[in-house]
This record gives structure tokens, sequence and C-alpha cells, in this order.
């Protein structure tokens, strides 16, 4: 009765959310603060209507709208957390279909938010309706946090959760703002990938030098930078900072089974990308290096002369961004004093470092034995018709981390994404049939769950 | 007599380098190429009022101007070598006097070209035109050729010279368009240092990938070139290329009992680009490595994000300019072709190279046993009543090596100009001392020639 609802009122749903998509709800541009207000008041309203008695709470920036329904007495309560807040649209040419329309094309939507996250958030509000108009109740109970400043490192978060403890206290998270594995292929997360991120910065000689008068003598600062992040990884794909792996978990055994059965493999990677190989850690599948191996990546390089043609400079500085994505039990904050320290002991004479530490995240594995897990599982299998996995992912979401921290939450990872829809790029989309094969997954998630 | 004249007619000079000086002959600018014209005819109506038969002689591009004197019968026929093209004077608001407006200051010329190459080459003229004005004849033949593409690397100078090799023939070529020692130190060249200049690209997959939901598995390409091309020195500061110096030609003994005896040493270096330390290739004096050891010099980086902050990205590409100084007997193409070999034989898997080649310029290294030489340094040490030394340097002068090879002749560098004298900078400068020693320089050497 409940998924029949939801069928019967697709057309009122698409329409409410073509109204929630077209908020240019850019939080990173200060332009857009009163679309972002207006964003979230229409949101409260929405949770209101709905009989969840939304609200807006203020933070140092962008608001949080709350909103709950707490009449499953004696059922577990979940905190559903989503972000209404968008990348900016831009390069807008690129764009197929406007930004901020919702259009329907070859069975994706498109549109800004539709997948990261709005259209993922609206998926848990309609869920929840479709009990609510049909059963006058909720086989659980739900909180939800619905914030503004995801897309900006969630700076008010934090300090939102925790001097909200109380009201938020409940019995597990659910997030959805992530992929699936793949087309027809469900998953459930348990663990995630932290960040670590660095800028380094040498400088050399005072001013660019002529290379004819100086070069052979002086030291090069790109000459420098090269040699220093050249040698942080060996011929066999590991990290070459001393103590790296020390804190890293192994992948356990029934975790490398899982990987080998998945339906996806290094062809998936290789097809996805356009190699011709790929370059995974030795002695670990590509998805497992991507899964639970930590990783090193240069983000940018700069020195010296970018234009067309040959100028004989030897560059008076040299600068790159890197990052590590990092795997249980790894700290951000130890592995760039680990990278910093070793970056001075080889830093070459005549060269001088400036490190400089970027917000970075924490790496987070869900407690697997939390029956929970398998219960969402069992859900998605439903929601969808299809074998629904267990995985872990190598993108980081910081909020994961947050929740064990502050509220002592295990999270359900339930992502209706896909690793190709374009984030946080133009035309980002998202597949029909997951966005309803979503909302029947949380039909059966809450009634599993008020079932336990 | 000859040289007083040259004191009593100093204002006159002046008057006329200003006026040389103010043309903006920019010859990478096109829309300059009336300036050019204009320089040209300027300077071949000066020649042809010293008596020295000017003439504008057209080439594919910016003209050549020539002139001669070839009264001296029986005497040494020079041919003098200058250019009048100049670079372009951006960034103008760094300029503490206008460009094209020749400024005394400080005991200074200052003006774009004024030290590369028109006031250099006005120092020929004016010696030349004190003897004529003076004696009605020099003691030598004169033929000079005043090209307008130095800066643009002189694409038409190899077929101008082939094209007129009768009209050029000489005893030997004379060339100022480099720098002396120091203050003070006077020096004619003998040895110059080649060029090879590449581009390295690199492409891994066809798009800028999320570092989180790759990294680790596919290869990142700023990571390849930073291994790569740090893998090209070794922790001696050589080259890491197979065969790499398997034609360099040794330091003489002699020149380096020349080297240790010289009035500047590591601590000018140090002082002249601001650095703590110097890094010489191991077993070389820093002036060694700069004269008659080959260098590396990374001159431009790009990759990825190069904004401000953050961003997890794997970048699809990533790129790198690099140079490699020469000595005598390296072969720029010899060089490259043994670059390209090992970085394709180090090239990681799933990352893909384009090797780009520049314009190179093979090293040079004069006769020292050309009893001119001598003649040179005397004639120098004449004009400036200091030591004169020989020297070799780190630059590259095309010119050179062409003169040698085209035309047959060895060449005396005469430098007046200065190590600091920011040749393609703002602020260009000449030592007013230097302009004026150069003339009595050019003066004696005339004069010493005329009577071997």
């Amino acid at each position: 009765m409940v998924l029949s609802h939801l069928e019967r009122n697709y057309d009122r749903c698409l329409a409410q959310l073509k109204e929630f998509i077209a908020f240019p709800s850019i939080s990173t541009s200060p332009e857009h603060g009163d679309e972002m207000k207006r964003t979230a008041q229409w949101l409260a309203d929405h949770l209101t209507a709905m009989g969840l008695a939304g609200r807006v709470m203020q933070t140092a920036r962008h608001p949080v709208v709350y909103g709950e329904w707490a009449g499953a007495v004696g059922k577990p309560t979940l905190l559903i957390y989503g972000h209404y807040d968008v990348q900016p649209p831009e390069p807008l040419e690129l764009w197929e279909s406007p930004a901020f329309e919702l259009t329907e094309r070859d069975g994706y939507f498109f549109a800004r938010g539709i997948s990261d996250d709005k259209g993922q958030l609206f998926i848990h509000l309609k869920a929840i309706e479709a009990y609510l108009e049909t059963e006058g109740r909720l086989p659980v109970n739900v909180k939800l946090i619905l914030e503004g400043e995801e897309e900006i490192g969630s700076p008010s978060l934090p300090a939102f959760l925790a001097a909200n403890r109380r009201l938020l206290a409940a019995d597990v998270a659910v997030i959805s703002d992530n992929p699936m594995l793949g087309v027809g292929m469900p998953a459930v997360g348990y663990g995630l990938r932290g960040l670590a991120y660095a800028e380094v910065l040498l400088d050399g000689p005072n001013g660019d030098l002529h290379s004819g008068r100086f070069g052979g003598a002086v030291a090069n600062p790109a000459n420098a930078l090269c040699k220093m992040l050249g040698s942080l990884k060996d011929e066999h794909n590991r990290i070459a900072i001393p103590g790296f792996y020390d804190s890293v978990r192994p992948l356990a055994p029934e975790e490398r089974e899982t990987i080998k059965n998945l339906p996806i493999g290094e062809k998936f990677y290789r097809e996805a990308t356009g190699v011709d190989a790929l370059a995974p850690e030795e002695g670990y599948a590509a998805i497992e290096c991507i899964w639970a191996r930590p990783s090193m990546d240069i983000n940018g390089l700069t020195s010296g002369f970018q234009g067309e043609g040959a100028k004989t400079v030897l560059p008076a500085k040299a600068r790159a961004k890197l990052s590590f994505r990092l795997v249980p039990d790894q700290e951000p904050e130890a592995v760039l004093d680990a990278l910093e320290a070793h970056l001075k002991h080889i830093l070459p004479p005549g060269i001088k470092m400036t490190f400089i530490r970027h917000e970075g995240a924490h790496p987070a594995m869900v407690d697997r034995s939390d029956p929970m897990l398998e219960t969402a599982r069992r859900a998605l299998e439903a929601g969808f018709g299809k074998p629904c996995w267990l995985i872990r992912q190598g993108g980081t979401i910081p909020v994961v981390s947050l929740m064990k921290k502050v509220l002592d939450l295990n999270t359900l990872l339930l992502g209706f994404g896909l690793p190709d829809e374009n984030a946080h790029a133009p035309n980002e989309r998202l597949l029909v049939e997951n966005f309803r094969g979503g909302m029947r997954s949380i039909v059966e998630l809450y009634r599993m769950l008020g079932g336990m």
C-alpha cells in the first residue's frame, strides 16, 4: 500500500522535486546567501507540510533544516542526514539543459544537485511521506538534519552536532550522498577513505634566473620538487614515507573474497577512465586499492614558464598540491606530520620549503557486526530486485566519522548515485530507475527496521 | 688622438644612442614590424653617414643591416656581429624610467636594449667613427652584420650567412652581446654552452578524475612526471641519462687552475642569487659547473589544480619544459634522442608521453691557440686599465657556432655587460663605465690587430 502510494503520487513527487531543484542553492557563492535562506525555508515548510515539524536552525553561515517524527515508541530512531547546498553550475555552456531545471532524458534526470544531494535526500522525504499519508505513522522514528554547507566542507556541522546532542540522539545515522557500485548493483557502504591534503612550496634563488648563467650551480626548485615528490612512491606503487603504513588496517580475508566476486573489476576501471593499464599497489587488485589502501595523488603542479614555446628560466619557485586518501586507522594529522618531516629530511641544499596544511578528514569504518547493516542490505535487495553488495568506497564523507565521534552513531551509507554521475561537473545526473528504486528501498528499510 | 676624440664627442654619441634606443624594435611582436623597418633604416643611414656604406638587406622576416670599410689593404678583416632587436619591455609598471628612453642613474644607463644589444653594438660603431673622423682610416677592415631576429632565435641568419659567404669573408668574428666577469673585471670569452630544449607531455585518464573514486588504481600523470623527471639527476647532482657524459670534453688542467685564481667564487654566486648554499655537480666548483659542465633545469611545470585552496583532482595531464646546457662536444639532437629514449624506457604503465623538441644550439669553443685572443685580452686590459680574463660562459650565443660552421671563423667574444644587467627583465641596464671602457678597448683592439 505504501509502495503503490509512491507510484500513484509519482507525478506530484516530480513536480515538488522540480521546485526544490530550481533553487540555485550554491553555498560557495556569497551572492547566493538569500537563495540559500529561501531554499532552507522551502525545505522546512515542506517538512512541516509532510508532518515533520520542519524548522530552520541558524549556524554561523548557512542554516540546517531540521524535522522529526517521533511516534514509534520503542522503535529505533534514524538520524537522516542530507545536504541541500550544491556545487556552482559553471561552465554553463557545457550543460545540455538548464542546470536548475529538472530535465528527464535517456532514462536520467539532469540538474545540478539531482545526485549530490538534493535528489538523493528527496528520496527519504518521499518515502516518509508515503507512510504518513497511507498509514498515518512510520515504523521507526526519524530525525532529519539537512545542512547547507557540505560543498564548503561543513564548517558549522561539528559545533551544530555537539550543541544538539540531545535533540539528535538516535540509534543509527542514514546517509544517501554517494554512488552505488554500478547500474543494477545496489550497495550498502561500510567504509570510506579519509583525506590528508598539503601544499609544498619550494623557494630557491630570490628571483627567476637565466639558466645559462646559473644552471648547474644553483639548485632549481622545480628539479627539487620533482625529485622530492617523485621519491614518495616506490617502484611497487607503495608510498615511501617512513612509517606510512604502520597504522593501516589490513584488508580482512572475507573482504578480499568479496572483492574477488564483485561484478566489476579491472576492465570496468580501465574503460571508465580510458587508460590502457591500471597502476595498483603491488599485491592488490585495483578495487582493493580504491577501497582499502591509502593513495597519494599530486593534485597540482606549478612552476616557471607555462606558456607556449621555450624559455630558458631557472625558476625561483615551485609548488605542488598533494593529497592522500587514508584508510583506518590512519590519522590525517599524523600523516601530514610524517610527510612534512620526511620532506624536510630530503630537502636539498639551497632550497627552502613552506609546508601548508589543508582541511583533512578521518577515514570511516562502520561496525559490520551491527545487524542494521544486513537489514539495510536486504532492504535494498527488495527495493531494486537485485543482489545488494556490502562495499567500501574510496571517497571521503567527513560527516560519517563526525557521526561516530560526536554522536557515537554508526552510519548506513545508502547511495543511489552512480560513479559517473558528474557530481561536480556539468550535466549532473541521476538514473531515474535509481531514484524510484531508492524510494522503494527506503520504504522497505523502515519496515524492516521497525520489525527488528 | 682617437681616444681623446671619443671623449670630446661623448655628448654627441649619447644623443645618437638615445635616438637609436628610442625605437621600440621588438622583433617578437608582429605589430612592431614597421618599427623594425624604421630601426633598420635609421641604422643603415647611420652607417652610411659614418662612411660604412650602410644598407638594409632583406630576409624572410626582419632585415639585416650591413656596412663595411675595406681600405686597410693587407690587414685583417673583422666581421662584427650585433643585433638591433630587443625583448618586449613588459611588465612596464616595473620600470623606474621609461623603457625606450635612455636614462642615466647611479652610474648606469637604463633602457630596453642598452645591454642586449643596442648599447653594446653602438660601442663598435663609435670606435670605428672615432678612427674615421680623426685618421680618415681604420687600422683593420671591418664588415658589420646587425641582425633583427636575435631575440626570436635568428631564424633567417643561417641562410643569410650561407647566401653571403663571399661578402662576409673575414679573418675573425667579433661579438659584444654578453657579460664581463664582473665590475672592473673585463674578459674575453672562448667558450659558450649550447642548449637542448624539450617539452614532456604526459597523458593519463581521458579526463580529470575524482581522487577518491580512482586514486590508488589509476596512474596519475603528475605523480609520473615527478618520478620520471626527479630521477634524471642523481644524488651527486649528475645527470642520470645513460651515455649523457660520453661526449663531454673534460676541463683542461689549466682551465681548472685559472678558475681557482679567479676573483669571483662561490660567495659571489650565493650573494647574486640569494641562496644559502650552491648545488654544483660533485667534484666541481660552482663556476666550473656553469662554464664547462652540462646542466639540466626544469623550466616549467603544469598540472591539475593551480588555484587557491584544495581540490582533490587526479589530473588527466601533466607537462614540463626542461632544458640542458651543453658543453663541447655534445650535440643537441643527440642529447634529446637520449632523453627521449630514456623517458620512454621509464614511462610507467597507464601513461602516454608526447615529446616535443624545441630549437637547440651547439656549444661553442673558440680555438685558444688563435693569437688574436691574446691580442683582444691585451686590448681590453688597455681599455679598462684592469687585468682581463680569458673565460668560458654558461650561456648560449648560437651565432658563435654558426660563424664557425658556415664561415669558418673564430669569434672574439668581447662582452661589456654585467651578469646582473636585467637583460630580459625590467630596468635593463649597462654600467656607464663599461660603455666607455668598451669603446676604448675596441679602439685599442683595432690598433693592435692592425699592427699584427
